[in-house]
């Protein structure tokens, strides 16, 4: 089988798991719901596909001494940092073109750091078959897609098209959409009508088929990627990304290249994914108590339902309490309503505004 | 005036604070709705009449320490450190002895290190009639009730006998009797019929007349605090205290002696008076934001009513909750309805019970 390259991505700086996650020390390096750091998962769920030794991580420059301790087993020219987030067009184009030094035959898998993933086995069969249909068709681009078990509306959703033949034991077909952020009645329809997947930000693609659709679609992307391409593994490659990251156009890869590649795949897989996005994902990690509290940590709980919990160096003690979040960290602890997970962005956005940046 | 000298007891080891207060640092010992810990806020109220170095504090062994550093005014040897606690008949009986020895023409003037009590000015001016009353009555022994404002039912109450005169400018009745702490119903006729008062705990006397009383009333108490009395200033004051104390009956001050004595003064208190009991008492305590939240420390809140919240070392956040006691410390987070500030000490037993004591 043709060689896989892993591109993690792990630039997010995400305000959502706060206080756990920091500027400093974003989600994907905390263990959330998971027993080790979420960037640990993400690479250790590959290595019996994908060695570490073909595995690269995109992650912003502060987080990048942290990956490497994290990862040690990641050749440290692997660990790569932008000096600003560019989106992921920027990431995936220039994770390809490292890939393509490094092996031009091989095929890149690109994913999130932050996504839990399960069951393993079935994950790296289809990342397999997503080889295997590579292999026969090297210049198309292919997006994975979530069965869907629920009418979310929260992710972007994709449309199957034509089927296209079972490559490594599994049905591949053409992309025929995207399809936005659904209204609940409409992700309704959607999970109904059983041809949409969830959009989970994982695609496969040989190095030269990407740079040729970023040359196409995104032409912009060219010259800096070039220069840096040039400049990895050299005395220069600092100084490149210094020089060159910032000033390449800020687009996801969905829009600036996906969208747009008339002959994309559509690898559907059957398996539990959570993009982990805030607290309220670790009632769907963890088995719930008899009174519905999860918890991670260490805590106590007495009389209480339908909690979330989660401590960092301590204890949360709750008692009578129902339907909150309640998160322990040595200096700072959230309580809000299990129903407003999203809100923690509001009370950090208030943490700013007030001048307590010593807690964000 | 007749020299007055404070006995502040300083035992309590109250779970009801946690996780502010734990077995090494009790509440008295902390800021709680105040600025300064709650003995310093009781020392200092009491200086325009009491200087420090007539002042005493009975606290645990374990605290003497830390109370003499937060006290550094008050002579060493006048904190006294209990190697187990016996109550308040020991705590007070002990006292009298030592003022005895320092002074025995003066007054001492018993009360809790961790009462808070306001106006200031109101409570001397009471003190020093509470001196002048046992100038004319000096074998009495002198109990504060404090004028109630609400039909509370947990607190004992104390009913008042016939006027006595007027002391100090102050009205000075008999005590009638105690009444233990009542049901509502009870209490609101307590309140209405206006005849009764709260017991504080707050107490003067001459040591001559305590040392009386207890010989009459609780004479098993005399041989340990005669032999204490002797060796105080000893260098067998540390042994002594090892040998007799844990030996003294555990009998509080009111059922031991006050109840029983034939001509107990009661002189009524007019002042704000709150016994700190529990985190509800932070309410009563500190001005409420618009939306009724009360706060001490570090914190931002958002769509929030009514909440009572507290952080040591770091912030509290919350957002979108009504209602609830939140409480962080760097180790442990508290969690539970405002209704139930008693329910902290359920939980601190289910930590006990849990071997998580290293965080009680």
């Amino acid at each position: 089988m043709t060689s896989l390259y892993a591109i993690i991505m792990a630039g997010g700086s995400g305000t959502r798991f706060w206080p756990a996650s920091r500027r400093e020390r974003p989600k994907q390096l905390l263990p959330i719901g998971t027993l080790r750091p979420l960037i640990v998962e993400t690479s250790a769920r590959l290595l019996p596909l994908i060695p570490a030794e073909r595995q690269m991580v995109i992650t912003s420059a502060r987080y990048v001494d942290r990956v490497r301790e994290l990862l040690p087993d990641v050749p440290a020219a692997q660990v790569v940092g932008e000096p600003v987030g560019r989106d992921t067009a920027a990431c995936i184009g220039l994770a390809a073109r490292l890939v393509q030094r490094l092996d031009p035959g091989a095929i890149g898998v690109a994913m999130p750091s932050d996504s839990v993933l399960s069951p393993e086995s079935v994950l790296l069969e289809h990342l397999a078959a997503a080889a295997a249909a590579l292999d026969a068709h090297p210049t198309s681009l292919l997006v994975f897609g979530i069965a869907p078990d629920r009418p979310a509306t929260g992710y972007g959703w994709l449309r199957r098209g034509a089927r296209l033949g079972e490559f490594g034991g599994q049905e591949v077909y053409r992309l025929a959409a995207y399809v936005e952020k659904p209204d609940l009645e409409r992700a309704r329809a959607l999970l109904a009508g059983g041809e949409h997947l969830w959009n989970a930000g994982m695609f496969a693609f040989r190095p030269a088929a990407m740079n040729i659709a970023i040359a196409l679609h995104l032409p912009r992307l060219v010259p800096g990627l070039d220069a840096l391409a040039d400049a990895w593994g050299t005395p220069g490659w600092a100084a490149a990304l210094e020089q060159h990251y910032p000033s390449l156009p800020k687009i996801s890869i969905d829009y600036g290249v996906m969208e747009k590649a008339a002959d994309a795949l559509l690898l559907p897989l059957p398996l539990r994914w959570d993009d982990v996005g805030a607290w309220d994902a670790l009632a769907r990690m963890l088995p719930p108590d008899a009174a519905g509290n999860v918890a991670q940590g260490t805590e106590v709980i007495l009389d209480a339902r339908n909690n979330i919990v989660s401590s960092t160096g301590g204890l949360v003690a709750i008692k009578g309490v129902a339907d909150l979040i309640v998160v322990h960290t040595p200096d700072a602890t959230l309580v809000c309503r299990r129903d407003d997970a999203e809100g923690v962005k509001a009370l950090v956005q208030e943490l700013e505004r007030r001048g307590l940046q010593r807690f964000t």
